[in-house]
């Protein structure tokens, strides 16, 4: 029996929910993006943005999805023909490693069993090869969105200085920018990919690139033919606070707003919410006998939480019993994973009170979709998010860790 | 360490949470209210109220606090001096007395326990006694905010009719409707005061009397010195669909949508949802250890539970706990009830996740606020909702048959 | 032809087109009546209200319209048999001495042609007279939404202190505050009676009563029997910015916001903006060789202009020529009026474009409508205010005066 | 004196205001974008497309400007060395063709003044001398925002067809599409470029394609390296009604609804509203003595008029004075026309009424500005309006043509 009264617990890993604040600071007439109060909204989201991505260097902004960021930052950046070193962590690093393809780039592409990040030590040994600098850039991806495992990119960084090897770090960071501690500059990161719906709590509809020196520099003398993409371009006018073209300004409202958010509640603090829920949320997992698809505890995502199912039961077919009986989405397996795995997102604006109930949705649908199971798993869940507000909360940070 | 990040939950007995579909039906341009686009807004609005309280007659729509409509019914059909028997279910029910008492009615107050309804044998009994007919009006609360007790209104009305005493029937849905089963023209009630906040999912502004034919003839020739609540100044216009003064045109707009959100679940999914949701939270409670406020199982409200606090434990710092860790807000006992209980709303648009959410809320803040409980209660309400929905669901509700 | 497309100009007297700023802030989740966050709401709109009634005495804001503020400013200070002075200024002063009556107030109504303000000589004349003081208030509609004549507040005082009678002085500024100029305090009105949808610029649903200490001291001894409208009732919890019973708290969050928008214009530059719009509407009306209905220049009023048809022409059918042709709505006239005059609003947040557009929108509705008239009142009222910005504004504004 | 109280006018040729129906569509949460939900929304606004562009062929929506729509357009259809025809019909034609530069296409840029459409007789001329058929595409802009000039489409056709020349046409409707008359399908056309925030009445965000059987063709065998702007990724998910990435949800909630409005409303009358409004500027323009940038009448635009300053005078000084004294935005002239011309727009949701108000903050601001015309233009513009509503409708249509 279908029903799907009340709110819609959207715990997909991105679009994350959008805070009424968001929606709200949207919902307001467009003005004119060539006049001195569009300036302003200019500068503020470009300068606010900054701060989110941890870098004093340029941040451009792009009207379109992360999909559109990830090729921005191709272009600008590499020539048909270069190679490149990406790893397959999952579903999206292939999709990248697919576009990097259809624009004529030499993908090297290290396979990965979709349970584990990158291995700094593997990429350090490949560029150590690597004597003639054919590489012309490392493209990795943050959180893999379809597994729930991050990639360490500070260690990576570390690994490609060891090489002493020059090619540009190209990182996407789509699904953990805002959600996951990220530190553009001081990690050394040439050109970080992201989105407006999974951090930044927006609708989608916005791309972002922030930039090193590095990379500019490459992107003034090679690069691929490009337009839209072009970084030049948009750095023109956004010094002033303007656009090359029409911006998606009521977004830019959304952004302005979410910015604002997150500085409100401080960047630390987000972070740390994001673990604990995370960590609440395996603590379910565990006791329900399911199994975590990320197999290193050091690569656990903060924003996301991949399920594999007990074999012989479709994780497809469980996720249409918890949307039709709880109004609740889940996200899908993808590709390889299709039907193997559920993901709950824990995202945005996702609060404790907000996790238990979509974990409570998770273990009741469990019941009703005849998947084994044992149940307390929400019990687990507020144990861990009981005593992390009982228990002194450094200490408790620095055991769970991740 | 207070954090309030995310989405608040507001599990107060009303206001209740507004759908994002009201609200946004809400924030459209106020229109002429002399126009004829006015007229059609007008028309559907009452007609609309109509199918909730479930009435053929009368319904009119002030813009006022449910407070206002209390003062309507009274002042519309009884004059200064004229004798009423009211019950003293809860604050609520003392507050209309005390209104009652400050327009020079004669008030008998029958006392109460504060955790039971309205008895209808001593109704009958009293109304039995009254040979003279002295009575004017029997006056009882439908749903006690404070308490979470309810009143079996169909039984009252047998009892009333029983003693063949010609009193009014003046009854306070206030919480109740549009939540909880009520039925203004079966079950004979002449005036049903209600208010727009609670089942009606709508900020605060209106207030409503739903009137019989018996109780309008007696405004005709009595009743109090009145203007603003006059019901023959309302049902004028009205019958063309427009007020006799500006209304709260923006309210409207959202009733309108409230209106056609609970047809669309259809009414009595509506009200087997609230009484899922609260025998989920009494399944919490319960195991908590804890006291439901409420004693006769038949009067179990599908609104709110009040939780009774173990002795020496202060309900109020206990909220203050929540509120601060878990971003929820639950509702406080009041005035003799003061620190001695808190209430659980479950009202309006919550569904199974939210409450869940909810009470995931309270039981980690009792273990926050060291109030001693048996943890599980969430389990315990998981239990429930799994069984109503794994069994036959018909059956099931005949066993928790409130 | 009927056409309806694209914004519609809502030019009535009141309810006044709501900002975008204001819906937005309303369109946001209700919050917990008793908690923190609401007392901070509760003082911020109390203590703002004061600022613009331009007192430093209690303001009460009820959930009801005007017509309720009205009820309220009786029952707080009169008794039925209480004789009071009123003046038929129009069609809403009419209403109110209904009301009186309603309430058994024994109304000496002066007699008026709905085309002049309350005379001030007349009024002080008439309580001169009542040597015994048997006239226990006096009470005036400063701005008649039906006509479009203003009284003369400050000037009344002065005669009632003239006549050192300690009449009570009750002001209805229902369509005037917040957009003409008016001073609680400094005037000497004892209770001022308003309301949301007009000068602040608000969905209906909020009455206001301004209160002197004069008229505090009366309600403690006297009035009617009252619980809805009791000051004291209100004045106990506004102390820690609480209410009695629920609040509109949606309109509230619209009142700190639009009470916020006129302290940022500043409230000498709101009046001087609903000036500047009213005479250029006169010229308007002047130029097209149709008759203001106010006659005394003094009296204009800022907020609306009422214009009398020619004879054999109706203004009601001319009206809807202009909503068909023009998605505008002109305000009718009422009762005596109807028929005779279309009102139009020049309130709230209008502006120059915004009028000149709506004033085009007459001219062309007069031209389809056969109405005879002078081609180029459009054009007057763009000569007076190009006047008013290329002169010396200080200058200008003396000459126009009202 | 600056003041900028009440709504803001926004006159700029795009974006256009966003009417509040499509706002608050937009103003909803976000939902699970490869849900059931999403894929009826999906479905609803691709085949909603498809009746604003008039073709059974197939629509692709973008997340981006109508900038990214115009690359999606070259690098679905053409490849590098590809000799293109295009025409300078002003600034966006020069940015279009320098676009096409850097993606490497031979570029024919027939010359122009800015005045005039692209002449279908010199395209005709110049195709039949192209007997090799070298030229792959000819790119023309329907209506040249710059300029306020359209082109003739249906001809350019003919004269394609005339000369037997096999080449793509693709035609930029950026800021014509649901505002001027425009049939993808039986105007032959092969590449339609169009956007969200001009027509549309959508905030900036979304960019179209609608593509011939033709230009899929082509797409299939050529075009260049491509990714995110692929047709065939998006068409095979477009099929059920999703998206190959992340769309712009919200746009699309708000897409969904500003199709209803123009299909309610009826696109011949949107075109013919379009049509009165930009007859109604011009003859205030004419009227002030001022010329209009476009010199063919055949090709007036009915989305925006351009106005030559006088000599001597500024036309961005005149923009600033109409901003801060009339709180209204005006387009800027662009790189040749900078100072030179100002921009009406008169697209998307205006009415009589807004444009009146817009034509008297012109004549207003031309007086402060000290810019020499003749009074009355506002007043000229009001008779053409008129007689419109007085005559017969279709006999003046024929008249004013266009």
């Amino acid at each position: 029996m279908t029903h799907a009264q009340g709110r819609h617990f959207l715990q997909i890993p991105g679009p994350s929910p959008v805070p009424d604040r968001v929606l709200r600071a949207m919902d307001m007439p467009v003005i004119d993006h060539r006049s001195a109060e569009f300036a302003e909204l200019g500068k503020a989201v470009l300068s606010g943005s900054q701060k989110i991505f941890q870098t004093s260097g340029p941040v451009v902004i792009f009207p379109s999805s992360g999909t559109g960021a990830w090729e921005a930052a191709i272009v600008n950046t590499l020539s048909p023909g270069d190679k490149v070193l990406m790893v397959e962590t999952g579903h999206f690093a292939t999709l990248w490693q697919k576009m990097a393809v259809r624009f004529g780039l030499d993908v090297e592409f290290m396979p990965g069993d979709w349970r584990h990040g990158a291995d700094p030590v593997a990429i350090g040994e490949r560029l150590s090869q690597d004597k003639s600098h054919a590489i012309k850039a490392v493209m990795v991806v943050h959180n893999e969105t379809s597994t729930g495992v991050t990639s360490r990119i500070a260690e990576i960084r570390k690994a490609i200085d060891a090489a002493k090897h020059p090619a540009l770090f190209l990182v996407d960071t789509i699904s953990s920018l805002g959600s996951a501690e990220y530190k553009h500059e001081a990690w050394g990161v040439d050109v970080t990919v992201s989105c407006s719906q999974k951090g930044f709590m927006l609708p989608p509809g916005l791309g972002f690139n922030a930039i090193s020196d590095k990379a500019r520099a490459a992107a003034k003398t090679g690069g691929m033919p490009r337009s839209y993409w072009d970084w030049e371009e948009m750095l023109k006018p956004n010094a002033s606070g303007f656009f090359p073209y029409t911006p998606a300004t009521n977004l830019l409202y959304g952004l302005r707003e979410s910015i604002a958010m997150m500085l409100e509640e401080g960047l630390d603090h987000v972070f740390a919410r994001h673990k604990r829920l995370a960590a609440a949320t395996r603590a379910a997992v565990e006791h329900w006998g399911l199994e975590v698809l990320c197999q290193n505890p050091e690569e656990y995502s903060p924003v996301l939480t991949a399920v594999v199912m007990p074999p012989g039961h479709d994780a497809d077919q469980f996720r249409k019993v918890v949307l039709e009986n709880f109004n609740m989405s889940l996200g899908a397996g993808l590709t390889k994973l299709a039907g193997k795995v559920f993901r709950i997102g824990h995202l945005g604006e996702c609060n404790e009170l907000t996790l238990l109930g979509a974990l409570s949705g998770v273990e009741l649908g469990l019941s009703i979709a005849g998947v084994p199971h044992r149940a307390g798993g929400v019990a687990a869940a507020m144990k861990l998010l009981e005593d992390r507000t009982n228990a002194n909360l450094a200490n408790h940070l620095k055991i769970i860790k991740n």
